[in-house]
C-alpha cells in the first residue's frame, strides 16, 4: 500500500518563511472602540520583540474613513529608531506618503482592489482610477529609496460581484508589479478562498512574471479556511505568509471580512513542519493575550486560547 | 517562473469523501450541563437529513464515568429505524455491547489509546489490557454482522507523555486491525499534529497493511491546526475525515482536548475542492445554530459563526 503515497505530497515547502505582521494596522483598524496610542505602540514593540522582521504598524488614509488610525504619527513617534525603520504603513495617496515621509517610515504599501466594488467603496474611485492614483506615489516612495508593497485585495471572491477570476488577478497583480511594487500581497478579504483555488491563482500570478519571493499570501478566516490556503500557499513555495498576531482583523469597508489568520496558528504550523521563521510563537502569543486582555474579549487564536485555557499564561 | 511550480501540489484528492460526524458523541459527551434526551435526538435526525451518511450518535460506557451520554437507550429509541440502522455507537466491553445490540444498532466502535497514560486514565486498563478486552468484543460484533470501528487515540501527542512515534501508532493501528476492525480513525486527541507529522503517521499506518478506504482522520482544532491537517490527509489520498456539527467538542479525560474540525468547516473546504460529500452545509450550519442557540453559547465552527453574523440566518 506504500506505493499509493505521493511522497511529494508535502514537497516543495520553503525552508524559512517570513511571517508579516500586519496586527496593528489590518488587525486594529476595524477595532469599534478607539484605542489607546500608547497601547498600540506598545503592541508594535512587543511583536518586534518577538521576532518579527516586518510589522505593518499603521495607514495613512484619512483619518475621517478610519478613525482607529488617525494616531498614526503619534503612534510612530512612540517607537524606537530601530523598530521605527522596519515598521511598514498603508499610503493610499501623495498625501499618505508625505506623512509616512515625515515620519520616517521606511516600508509603504499601496492597496489595490481585484474587483470594482471593492475599489468604489474603499477608495471610491475604479480600478483603473486607483491604479493611476498609485503610480506616481511608488514612483515617489521608490525614488526616496523606500520599499513598496502592493496589496490586491478581494483576489478569490467578492461579497457584492462573486467570483473572481484568477486571470483578473494576474493581470491587476502584474500592473502593480509593473508600478514597482517589490513586493505583492494577494488577499482574500472575505475569507472564501479553498486550496484548489489558491494554487490556481498563485500559479496565474506567477505566469506574469512576479517571482515566488515577491508573493505574500494574505488569508481571513472568515469561513475557518486560513491555515489550510496558508498550507497550499506554502506547497507552492510561497515564502511570504501574511498575517495577525491573535488573529485579530476585518475590514471596515467589507463587513464580511472578519479575523485574519492569526499569527500564532501560523507560526505553530510552521514549526511543526520545520520552517523556520525567526519568532517566538509564545512571545507573540503573550502579546495577544495582553492584548485582548485590554480589549476585554477572547482572542479568535486557537493556540492563544489554549494557552490561556491552559492557565499557563 | 511557471516551472518553479508543481503541478501535483493538490493531486492525490480523493473525488468523493466521507465526513464521518462525531458531533452527537465526541461533540456532547464534554458538555457539563445534562441535555435533554430529545435535543439529542432531534440533533442526530438533522444531521442524517442534511445528509450524512454515518453519525455517531452515542457512547454506552458506564454512565457514571460520562453522565452526559446515560440517555443512550432513551436517545435511540427516539429515533427512525432508518436513521437508527446508520448510527454509530462506541462500547468499551461487552456490557457495553450487549446494550448497543439491545437498541438495534449496527455500527459500533472501540477505543484504544496509543499512550500508555491516557489508557490508563480514559479506560483504566493498560494499551495491552484495553485490546485484549476489545478482542472478544469485536468478535461477537462481527459475528452478529455488525460492522466496527477502531479508534486510536494520543496519535500525535500526550499531554502526559509529550512525543507519540509514527512507528508506535502504526504497530497498535495493525493491532486494532488484525482484531477485525474494518475502519481505522487515527485520532490526534489534543490538536498537537501539523501536516508533516500527519503525513508521516498516513504512510506508517498504511505500511502495516491497512488499505487507504478503511483509514479516517480524526482532528482536533486546539492549536487551529485541524483542517490543514485534513487537506494533508486528502492530499494522501484519505477518503474519511472524522468532524463534528459546529466543531462542539473534547474529551472529559483530556481536559487539553478542546473542539473537533468542523464538520461546516470541512465541508466548505471540499465544496471549494469539487470533492463529493453527499452533505447540504447549510443544512449542517443550520443544526448547529439551532444547537448553539439551545446551549446558550457561540459555536466554535467558524462557518457557522460568519452564518449567524451575516444574518442571513
Amino acid at each position: 500500500m506504500i506505493s499509493d503515497l505521493s511522497p511529494t505530497a508535502l514537497a516543495g515547502l520553503p525552508r524559512r518563511v517570513t511571517v508579516y505582521e500586519v496586527g496593528p494596522r489590518d488587525g486594529l483598524q476595524n477595532e469599534s472602540q478607539i484605542l489607546d496610542t500608547e497601547l498600540k505602540a506598545e503592541l508594535i514593540r512587543r511583536l518586534f520583540q518577538a521576532g518579527f522582521t516586518r510589522v505593518e504598524a499603521t495607514s495613512f488614509v484619512n483619518p475621517k474613513s478610519v478613525p482607529q488610525l488617525a494616531d498614526a504619527e503619534s503612534v510612530l513617534k512612540r517607537l524606537a529608531s530601530s523598530d521605527l525603520e522596519r515598521v511598514a504603513a498603508l499610503v493610499p495617496n501623495q498625501r499618505g506618503l508625505d506623512r509616512a515621509l515625515s515620519c520616517g517610515v521606511r516600508h509603504v504599501a499601496v492597496f489595490a482592489s481585484a474587483t470594482e466594488t471593492f475599489a468604489q467603496r474603499n477608495l471610491n474611485m475604479s480600478v483603473d482610477e486607483s491604479i493611476e492614483t498609485f503610480k506616481p506615489v511608488v514612483e515617489r516612495a521608490l525614488s526616496e529609496g523606500l520599499s513598496v508593497r502592493g496589496y490586491l485585495s478581494m483576489c478569490f471572491g467578492d461579497p457584492w460581484e462573486g467570483a473572481v477570476s484568477a486571470e483578473r488577478v494576474a493581470v491587476l497583480a502584474h500592473r502593480l508589479f509593473q508600478l514597482g511594487c517589490g513586493e505583492l500581497s494577494i488577499g482574500d478579504t472575505i475569507g472564501v478562498a479553498t486550496p484548489g483555488q489558491v494554487v490556481e491563482v498563485i500559479s496565474a500570478v506567477l505566469s506574469v512574471g512576479v517571482e515566488l519571493q515577491q508573493l505574500a499570501m494574505h488569508f481571513h478566516d472568515t469561513y475557518g479556511q486560513a491555515l489550510a490556503n496558508a498550507l497550499a500557499s506554502l506547497q507552492q513555495g510561497v515564502t511570504t505568509i501574511d498575517a495577525s498576531a491573535g488573529g485579530l482583523g476585518g475590514c471596515p469597508f467589507a463587513r464580511r471580512a472578519t479575523g485574519n489568520l492569526a499569527s500564532e496558528d501560523l507560526l505553530f504550523q510552521l514549526n511543526g513542519l520545520g520552517i523556520e521563521t525567526g519568532v517566538d510563537i509564545r512571545a507573540v502569543a503573550d502579546a495577544s493575550a495582553w492584548l485582548v486582555a485590554e480589549l476585554g474579549r477572547p482572542s479568535p487564536s486557537r493556540v492563544v486560547g489554549a494557552i490561556l485555557a491552559r492557565g499557563d499564561q
